[in-house]
């Protein structure tokens, strides 16, 4: 069941069969090392997402900029990147159930693995997973800073759900979850900057308490590509969770600076490479990628470097170009690269990326944990 | 990279890990024999569409049910059906690129393969590749009915492009593409009918000009899930072209009928089965399947069998839960089925069919044709 990779190495770019999933290598290794200037000045590590790219080749380049692990939300997902040798990674998630309790227990025999919790119960029964094999995980209590989907509430809860994992043989105590999701993708500066700090005083209360009864926090966690400077900033967290800094979508690309005009911080490195496969009339064409190629969650694609040509919408294998009126006809067979609206999803729908330089495939690294949805 | 199966066969549903895509047996069956029988009155034959499901089991037995074959989007599809028993696939798309129709003609020594046109080069290349391999593609000139996305304007452009492909080496001209895409999903019986009506009228005019000019159309194929009674019932369509009737998403359960009540033709078959993860207020709890484990192109997926809890959103492997004011509690753990918005895009998500029948696994059927771009 695994699909055919689009491309060899060594292939001229305009070779690559579509629909492709490319990362422009000298875009991508800037983002990475901007990441790693931007972050450098504070005492604070990089925990990259890897529920952005699910590719170990990517964690281990991270972590070898400085990375102090990886983060992930699905046992799955953590299984694939130990197996392609990261070794220090948080699934920034709560798990639930047996069978993936026993996997995630037993691969902390295998590497550092730490987890979220924001139930007692849960709490005992990773314990007993942990008991099991003889493991130890690392526990993070999820708390609630503002996005209203997972975690306890701040302050007492927090503090009663962090006592009960201090509690639990097998279980090591190493801090908050303090990621608030929602706040990325606010647009102003203004904004994003009231939510996290909004956010962190809640973090920093928590803590606060949770020393005063005597369990220390080495690990605050949190933070994503939209507000990690304010985090890195702030002097409270430990840890920053950016992921889609590596990319850059369409999505992202809405944000606005401090200045109000676009975020600059990283370049669009991923693109969804398309064919024109149809052409019938001088305002529209078609191309190959609809929803199974790219995830239109947070908006349409944009077509990169072609003025006046719009993805006007999306459907299961096609995808509708509008032009503007008087817009030189396209060719049928011509190739477009597309910005995906929301990076995350769309590289999950590929089992490869397929990475050029200078329009040229350089490497073609397997996507492992594309499907990792258990 | 093949992702392991959430399940053994004779394992109770309970038991089954999530995030699932669940086929239930029972409902499928009788969704399978409803359109048999809906359009068995009629000179017609089904060509299910297999973009829905992507699985050659599934295939085999709309066939074994008297579908004439069943229709794919991609090469990659097709090749993965042919590998998997079916031996006559339509290609219900425009090709393009020496790649892809190179693995089309030689695929066509193996199967009976057609393939949609909307361009003289395009039909040029599709020939060369066909003699290059001594192979013979059925040829069909899309035609745009009303969608307004791929083929030729009905009349006159129609019948330049058959001349070409009756002109053609390797080819052999079996008739119309006459699908109306949009058509499907509006949501009056009324407005429905006009739009077929308004489209077959086209596809009739564009059929007795071809023969008037000497060219038979054996095959005018089309329709879907929401408009089939009219194909069927208008005796110039040859073959219906339905796919989502074996599933029935939540998109297609806000068509209405005649009557004005929700049409009834098919039932809700496929489920995503999902676990509650998180639950920290009265008012939200929160899954572990989102925009990875379902696809939200049509709107977000309904909750199953519980009155009063909605999914209100979704981000990547988070389902967001609304319950009612006064509602009881969720249990952490609790599984959930989920109707998806538009099965299509979630099938490719995930690589196992989970085939139950009371409750228990009956069979994993594999969706081997998940992720088949090329």
């Amino acid at each position: 069941m695994t699909q055919r990779p689009p491309a060899e190495v060594g292939m001229p770019l305009a070779e690559v069969d579509t629909p492709a999933l490319l990362i422009e290598l000298d875009a991508f290794e800037r983002n990475l090392s901007r990441m790693a200037q931007a972050i450098a000045p504070h005492p604070v590590r990089l925990r990259a997402h890897a529920k952005t790219h699910k590719c170990p080749t990517i964690a281990r380049r991270q972590i070898a900029l400085g990375a102090v692990g990886v983060c992930c939300q699905k046992v799955g997902e953590a299984e694939a990147l130990v197996a392609g040798g990261v070794e220090d990674v948080l699934v920034t998630n709560e798990i639930v159930g047996e069978p993936k309790l026993r996997r995630l227990a037993a691969l902390a025999r295998q590497a550092r693995i730490g987890v979220c919790v924001d139930d007692a119960e849960n709490v005992a029964a990773l314990g007993r997973a942990a008991q099991a094999f003889g493991a130890e995980l690392r526990v993070l209590v999820e708390v609630n800073v503002g996005a209203d989907r997972c975690g306890v509430e701040p302050g007492a809860p927090a503090l009663a759900l962090a006592r009960r994992v201090t509690q639990a043989p097998g279980l090591r105590f190493d801090g908050l979850q303090v990621y608030h999701g929602s706040a990325q993708h606010l647009r102003s500066h203004e904004e994003r900057r009231r939510a996290i700090e909004a956010a962190s005083a809640k973090a920093r209360d928590t803590q606060a308490l949770l020393e005063r009864e005597g369990i220390a926090c080495p690990t605050i966690t949190g933070a994503g590509t939209g507000t990690f400077r304010f985090e890195a900033a702030g002097g409270l967290y430990t840890e920053l969770q950016a992921g889609s800094y590596i990319f850059m979508d369409a999505d992202y690309g809405k944000n606005r600076g401090e200045d109000g005009g676009p975020v600059r911080d990283f370049e669009h490195s991923l693109f969804v490479y398309a064919t024109v496969m149809s052409h019938t009339a001088p305002e529209r064409a078609v191309v190959d990628a609809g929803l199974k190629a790219l995830s239109v969650d947070s908006g349409m694609p944009l077509v990169f470097g072609l003025e006046g040509v719009e993805y006007a919408r999306a459907s299961d294998e096609h995808g509708k170009l509008v032009l503007a009126p008087a817009h030189s006809p396209l060719r049928v067979g011509q190739k477009l690269r597309l910005i995906p609206g929301h990076c995350d999803p769309t590289v999950n729908l590929y089992d490869w990326f397929v990475c050029t330089r200078n329009d040229r495939v350089e490497a073609l690294w397997p996507i492992t944990a594309r499907g990792a949805l258990l």
